[in-house]
């Protein structure tokens, strides 16, 4: 479905902000509460967290970038919250409200963005977010952005920056191909990440947003590598089809794609490998685990290699933003 | 200056997006705290606010809308935080941490956007803001936004909706004609907003941005109206220049242009207003005050009546984002 429409009686501009604004609360019911803890006011006012740090990530939607004529507005709606979410997963966090900034032309189609805020709805609903506040601001004709800011609480914040040489790197779900279909059907990680921040083995944690090669770099403490067994890197079954289309193989994909959503973490060696994956599969009997590696100390090699032969890997990169090609 | 360049090796393209977020970090020095307290991680972590409630705004600056090649980068980057700490000071309160979103083609220039994030950091520090955290996304060719979300803390919220029949209605400064410079150059009503919200008359306040006209609607109890001194209304200078230019009456400007980033408050009927006036001289011997008014029960007339002749306002409307004109 198109965002934009030529009949002014059909877009946004028809309206105007209040009206628009008032459109929208209806359209979110109980996911928008009122001022002064909702929409309405010069600011939201948060209420109090309930104990643990607050925790705080924004990520956007863009036409022509994240979503096409192609994709339902409900899907692209539901992507949006889910990309913050799992940026609060990756963090051990619990969601908590929400601010939603708009920028959008004119000829924006009201039935699109109607049907955009049934993705936002469901998903909030789904995932107990409430959207607090948010600004409207004006952009040329036939361009829309919508950019979320995502509050969270995490007793105990798990980061990417506390990965010690000698770790296990885990990894969740199977890798690549997200363009095909997963990204915007994926299941942010929320209840893995919550339980792995409370397990003490857990060191670090991040989500796979850019790639496994790109990402993983992040989670890498100074002067360590990334010991990788590429038999182990679980591929999806996307990554063979996308494979077959690129000629590329399928682990580049699994390795480079962006948008997996799954989470990548490092467990500490004085863990029992095999206690830990049967207390995984326990707890979460549908989400696959995957060793795919250790961090070792640094290799003038480079910080991704293949423990098997010893050499670097051949794929270090992932998906670059603004990155010309 | 323009924001985008046609030569490849002087754009955000041709660094990527990694070794831009670290270019940004140093821009910004101190305003830029290290993950797990800013930019690093999947999220930022925020430290527990001293007391009161938080708040939380959202606002955007897009090139072609509310900038263009004519307004130096710095200006545009310090307005993007001026109109958030303007929301801050609407409901009385002290700025804190806030995260950034980038929306941007890749042919952004790196000298325009090293500029833009000058007049950021010199106006997060002189307003002791914080930038947390952030997100980077492309969009089309010559394309720029740049979102805010900006938190803040507030002994108790002073609120729109708290406004009383028969409260006595005020504003700062002077209204009308912003966008001959104001809009730029406006200092956000942070000290003037902590000391009303500790105000016990302070009944409701909220910053002008979209006209009186339009803003002074959102601050009217339902079954009320606004009587106004229209004599008393601060007509700017600059709206005196801009009447000049347009033909119209500059209180048509002074009451019906955006931007000027005022407060616009109520005090109960109690108050000597005198005593109150008085007080405020003394506080703020900078700021102008100015009572326009009185709220007053409903009026078959309509919600903004000329207390002098008892008709109704020959301007109700404002800026309307979206609205087509």
């Amino acid at each position: 479905m198109h965002p934009f429409t030529s009949d002014p009686t059909a877009s946004v501009a028809h309206l105007g902000e209040v009206a628009l604004i008032d459109d929208i609360s209806k359209w979110l019911g109980p996911v928008s509460p009122s001022a002064p803890h909702g929409i309405g006011d010069d600011c939201a006012v948060l209420e109090p967290i309930a104990s643990g740090r607050q925790i705080l990530t924004v990520d956007s939607v863009s036409y022509g970038q994240h979503f096409d004529a192609t994709v339902s507005p409900e899907d692209a709606g539901a992507k949006l919250i889910k990309r913050n979410l799992s940026d609060i997963a990756a963090m051990g966090g619990v969601p908590g409200p929400a601010v939603l900034a708009l920028l959008s032309s004119s000829d924006l189609s009201m039935s699109w963005l109607e049907k955009f805020f049934v993705g936002i709805r469901q998903t909030c609903e789904r995932y107990g977010v409430s959207l607090v506040g948010g600004d409207i601001s004006s952009l040329a004709v036939s361009n829309f952005s919508a950019v979320l800011t995502l509050t969270g609480q995490a007793q105990s914040p798990k980061l990417r920056s506390t990965a010690k040489s000698g770790d296990h790197i885990y990894v969740t779900g199977t890798l690549g191909g997200s363009i095909l279909g997963k990204h915007y059907t994926f299941e942010p990680r929320l209840a893995e990440g919550q339980w792995l921040a409370q397990t003490m083995h857990c060191n670090a944690q991040m989500d796979l947003t850019d790639g496994l090669a790109k990402d993983l770099k992040a989670l890498l403490p100074v002067d360590s590598h990334a010991a990788l067994d590429l038999d182990a890197i679980p591929i999806a079954p996307a990554a063979q089809s996308l494979a077959e289309q690129t000629g590329r193989p399928a682990l580049e994909h699994a390795c480079c794609d962006g948008e997996d959503y799954e989470l990548l973490f490092t467990i500490n060696t004085q863990v029992n490998r095999h206690a830990f994956e049967t207390q995984w599969a326990e707890q979460f009997p549908q989400t696959e685990l995957h060793h795919i590696g250790y961090i070792r100390p640094s290799s003038a090699m480079g910080s991704l290699i293949d423990m098997q032969t010893n050499t670097a890997l051949p794929w270090t990169h992932g998906f670059e933003h603004l990155k010309s090609e």
